[in-house]
């Protein structure tokens, strides 16, 4: 559904002034600006309940939902660049370890809290709810610790590094349920081995073909660039390079967003040297006055289609608060996964609460076979606010608490 | 119509790695870049006529016109940050006279060669079509003069000021032939003189009141901003003073365009001195990457709706040559209205000549009211496209050959 055009631009005047000053005032408070930003979205999306119906539609608008999409991919491609290959390598063992036990827990916890609750429902809905609390929302995680200055932490590059591998292994489950979801319908077998090993070895070679092969192909590609001296071209070219790998990502089964963040992991590498000073700036600052404008959008977006009449239903909160705390308990085991020592392993388990937009993608896929109805998808939907409204200030604290504590300091 | 997120984004890659390199080809050749922006729309819209279909829905698809719609929103924002009211004040009574006589001549002539090539249609029709001639494109002739450095030459502000002024003009004479129309379908009299009073009234309101109280406003607004601190707060409240505009403007029956560069003027006023260095950069490079970003998505999706298999009917071409013939020889007669002495004449009237998104608006209300055919709308079509192909390298030659011959410098 689509609204004319100057409704749409009136909200976009309304979110991008609600979300800095809300995002401001969290700040004052010592909180994260994204908490306020989802914040102004959970008041412009719910007017309706006040009876102002003049906004309703910026939870429907198709429009918007495309822009609050390039807003996350903005934010993860700035992500990327922000971050280091080398340096994330260093902790990939940890990442991995800490993923892995997120998936395989919260996904445990989530099916038996479905059988418990509804047990009106397929054993296949169960564990599709309990494939919902898999991917960790790299977007809400980066965003706090962008906020907090920690992206480049130890703590922070583990949680990002599991977050990213979390979000391709709740993918590749995702991809597994959904197959043998089909194959029973069909009343055949369910997905034989062979498509769930095409499945996973996709995965795999797309992250890995985009580090491995894009990091020189794309060295040499602004090497010619930089020489052709076309003034907006490296920006233009690095964004055209974030909107294809994020294509690529959504072409082989993976969430658009992984691939906006190889590309900046990719693009980190790159030497930015701009000849002849027509460039004034850097690549990380050109584009963030683009991130300025798109990823208010997406945590604007994302707080308006909370409905707040769901609270109403009790048993609707009751499946919501028990697939909270699945998923809040299911990531702190986590934090034990770590290798290294002397890390703030209660942060990283923090860290990985978050769910968001690969969640909802999952409910949504849940509704088209069947599997969640209405009720389970509002009360995914209030799992993913609450435990992405949570994280922040409960995040902050825990850095903060670690960084006041200077007798247990990490190395 | 709608595609999916992964062409959308693989097309939007292709429209700016295309658009930067033919936009570097024609500068190579001493053209302005937008020319190698709308060529690789051309080339991308007509890929169907050689039997590519993958790129087919770039012309229809909704998302890239919204996107489009916001490129040149941000490129006549763009336009008005860098304008200076007091300056164009000087040459407003000018630009006044070169946009009355703007209008008048080329609608005159529209309508002459309507009836004389389309003798079954009626008066009105007639008439509609002369309307569709009075609007230059803001757009094409802002991005021509601000590749040639000229945006603030008294040629360039009498262009532009008489652009703007002719787009409500052009807006007047559409609310009022559309009320003709109208009021002889349902068989009483036309317009009445207080509707069409109120027309002319409302427009003037919109951009003096814009200048005159929106200026004093924003410059208060802005004081409390920047004492406020927040990071990115003033970029986020400049564009949201641009999409605002834009959306009051199109409320009142305007083009959202004359909004963005109504906000823009108004923005340029405000002393914007970043308080503690959080702010590195001024507000228009903060705007530019935001532009590298979608102002050439604009000109490739208008590139990308010409048609080039409504060449094939010799009726349409005749009346497009026509029409285009009567939008150039129009708009020559502008340059004898400026009313200094010692300027450059005949750029003034050739800047006048791109007619673009108001041309193409005109056409598609005329589809609505029933006045304008199918065979009608491609010759608009191609009459937009050709006035926008001549123009830039007409005008580039002709301010070119004005500052080579230093013997006739304007003061």
């Amino acid at each position: 559904m689509t609204h004319d055009t100057t409704s749409l631009l009136l909200a976009l005047a309304l979110f991008l002034v609600l979300a800095k000053l809300l995002g401001d005032v969290f700040e004052r408070l010592g909180q994260p600006a994204v908490l306020g930003e989802i914040l102004a979205g959970v008041l412009l999306g719910n007017l309706p309940l006040v009876g102002v119906q003049g906004l309703a539609f910026i939870t429907t608008d198709a429009h918007l939902a495309m822009l609050a999409e390039l807003g996350v991919l903005v934010l993860l491609f700035q992500v990327g660049l922000e971050s280091d290959v080398a340096r994330m390598a260093r902790v990939g063992g940890s990442a991995f370890a800490v993923a892995t036990v997120g998936v395989i827990v919260p996904m445990v916890l989530g099916t038996l809290i479905a059988a418990a609750l509804l047990p009106e429902a397929s054993t296949y809905a169960h564990v599709f709810i309990g494939a919902v609390l898999t991917a960790t929302s790299v977007g809400i995680t980066a965003r706090v610790l962008s906020d907090l200055g920690k992206v480049d932490s130890t703590e922070g590059r583990i949680i990002l590094g599991a977050a990213v591998i979390d979000d391709v292994l709740g993918l590749i489950v995702l991809a597994v349920v959904r197959g043998l979801i089909e194959g029973a319908r069909v009343g055949g077998e369910g997905l034989g081995a062979a498509a769930i090993v095409w499945i996973v070895a996709k995965s795999v070679l797309f992250l890995g073909g985009a580090i491995l092969l894009g990091g020189p192909l794309s060295r040499r590609l602004f090497k010619v660039a930089a020489w052709l001296q076309i003034r907006g071209l490296l920006l233009a070219l690095s964004l055209a390079v974030c909107f294809a790998f994020a294509a690529l990502a959504g072409a082989v089964g993976l969430a658009a967003i992984v691939g906006a963040f190889a590309a900046g992991l990719i693009l980190d590498e790159v030497t930015y040297r701009p000849l002849s000073g027509r460039e004034p700036v850097g690549l990380e600052e050109q584009v963030r006055p683009i991130g300025t404008f798109l990823v208010p959008i997406f945590f604007v977006h994302t707080g308006a289609r909370v409905d707040l009449a769901t609270f109403a239903d009790p048993r609707t909160l009751l499946l919501a608060l028990a697939l909270t705390a699945a998923a809040i308990v299911g990531k702190q085991v986590c934090g034990l996964a770590v290798l290294q020592r002397g890390l703030d392993r209660l942060s990283i388990g923090i860290g990985m609460i978050p769910r968001g937009e690969v969640g909802l993608i999952f409910a949504a896929v849940g509704q088209t076979l069947g599997v969640i109805d209405a009720r389970t998808n509002a009360a995914v939907v209030l799992m993913v606010f609450l435990t992405t409204l949570l994280t922040p200030p409960v995040l902050a604290w825990s850095l903060k608490r670690r960084a006041s504590s200077s007798s247990v300091s990490s190395p």
